[in-house]
């Protein structure tokens, strides 16, 4: 991997080791199974509860992992703002600062989303440039992963947001997923340029105007088959969407589970079939890219599943090391300005028709 | 069924015989195998192409089929405005005719839903008091059937419109689907009251201070959980979250159809499974109930699927005849004026703090 800005030692992440519906251990067991000489892990919470899931831990990777005292937690039942204000001695607080501090390079947590929004625009804060903090989440698509944002940061959008998350995304595909040249599409009804919402009929026209690779509309019906690698939208119809992709897969496997129980038949089918049925589980789970991203602040900023397993954990690291490794939140502002400079020349071009 | 309407005769229904993938033998053979003394239907389309599908049909019930000659065709690549108001002789335009002339008591086709919607508006046109019609797709939750609205005939919507997709989807539940007192719910990112953008929040204030049954917010993950038996949204929400579903189901499929190929030992597994996994698919098939409704204007219209094989199409038929039967079309009026009412009253009261 390129060392963009000019990392010389191993990256450092923060890591909640109190957030999550199974913290500490599993939390912690993520920790234990990606620490390495290449990446140091700084496990953030109350010490006392963290040291004993670190007794089993082989001494060669022991060294990579540090334990920062955080004395309080979050709950999921804390107003987020309030509580990020409020609790100054948290886990999610005390992490985002070893951000700012420079003394992490990134961090991550399972707890309560709303918290880590907060704790992003609030402690993190926002790069100079960016309107619009959003939350990218990466689909799994039948060919490869997709770049989905704003998944729910932003619950009411305008059509230049929507540039802006554009520029985000493909900043994180380039560097996060690899994607030399990411295609950007818009979440809309219809293929047509002209349909759509008042936001994405506006948004659709700034998008092609754009220095972006814009390739159009992509109907929900598209969504998971990588016709783009970062896909635009509001906050409130990505969260939406998010939610029923989750839900809808969750439906599907229960009734295949429903019907693998009709009849002896069935049953055999479905024990024979388990292996691949898990590989499928598997190839829809959002453990597999480890977390949504928060972009636009001043640091790497993870925000896993409340349910992750130290599988999830680990693949958040890791996506996590290559974020930070590839220069993303560095990255990002550049590309924000460049686009914004592009924007103005083009609505100067055209009399002011893209405003 | 009750006779609302005070039928005395059978129900008469229009179908559009060219409209859809399969047309016009699968919509002849869906309408061969639900005509009946207690239903006839009007098949609309050129007699040349129709009088062949029929040749088979038995004598018994040839005779409760009838032909409505019609010398055009919309297809999809017509504008649908245009279309409507240019092709008189469409099967489209005439269909939507017979119900307005009384002929028939309602008009189903599998045709351009762009063109259905269109014949909706400017043949059928709106009934009084309604605002907004609105496209209402039966979902395949888990515990039963689910109406939800705006699928997509209102990309922008104001929070009464929902209000209004809420009366008439309750209308629809009790009707069609026989549920006596509907839950309404709204689909929303959070499950809390103040969540949402600024549409859903103002919405639920209307919708909690309606005389609906309404039980709150339903996020995407519990869409296909029966929350609620009517879940409203605007229909740029409404139209992806339905493709989504489409989409995500069939992504779904495909996964498990590959992961049952990939040994031999899957592949036994999967031939076992196949009758269990067709009751899967089945249970999530957007044929089971037979097409989406256009509810709000004079009379029944019901927008099949581009692809309706026979079964979807005599599903439609079936839920149509329903429809028609139990008078959904001369109920919507009497709710919807209802609830103004009771609208109206309830903001009085607060000082117009609901407006």
């Amino acid at each position: 991997m390129d060392s963009v800005e000019g990392h010389k030692g191993p990256v450092r992440l923060a890591l909640d080791a109190e957030g999550g519906d199974y913290a500490p251990a599993e939390i912690v067991a993520g920790a234990v199974e990606t620490a390495s000489a290449h990446m140091h892990v700084l496990l953030v919470g109350r010490p006392e509860i963290i040291e004993p899931c670190l007794q089993e831990a082989p001494a060669e990777i022991r060294r990579y992992v540090d334990i920062v005292p955080a004395t309080s937690v979050i709950s999921f039942h804390d107003e987020p703002a309030w509580a990020v204000r409020n609790k100054p001695d948290s886990s999610i607080v005390i992490g985002a600062r070893l951000v700012t501090d420079g003394v992490a390079d990134g961090f991550i947590s399972a707890g309560s989303t709303g918290a880590m929004l907060a704790a992003g625009l609030l402690v993190v804060k926002r790069i100079r440039g960016v309107k619009r903090p959003a939350i990218l989440v990466v689909l799994p698509g039948m060919e490869g992963p997709i770049a989905f944002l704003d998944a729910g940061a932003n619950a009411n959008c305008r059509p230049e947001h929507l540039v802006e998350f554009g520029v985000m995304g493909a900043a994180f595909a380039r560097t996060v997923l690899g994607i030399a040249q990411p295609r950007v599409g818009l979440l809309n009804i219809g293929e047509e340029n002209s349909k759509g919402n008042e936001l994405t009929v506006a948004a659709h026209r700034l998008l092609a105007g754009s220095t972006l690779n814009f390739v159009g509309n992509i109907e929900g019906r598209e969504l998971l088959y990588n016709h783009a690698d970062v896909v635009v939208t509001d906050g409130f119809t990505g969260n939406v969407a998010l939610k029923l992709l989750e839900g809808t897969a969750q439906s599907i496997l229960q009734r295949i589970r429903a019907a693998a129980s009709s009849s002896a038949r069935a049953k055999l089918g479905g024990l024979l079939l388990r292996p691949a049925l898990q590989t499928t589980r598997a190839s829809l789970d959002s453990e597999e890219y480890g977390g949504t991203y928060l972009l636009g602040v001043r640091g790497l900023v993870v925000i896993c599943h409340g349910s992750s397993s130290r599988r999830a954990v680990a693949n958040a690291l890791r996506f996590a090391a290559r974020a930070a490794e590839q220069g993303l939140v560095t990255q990002l502002p550049v590309d924000v300005e460049a686009a914004l400079a592009a924007s103005t020349r083009a609505s100067d071009t055209v009399g002011g028709e893209v405003s």
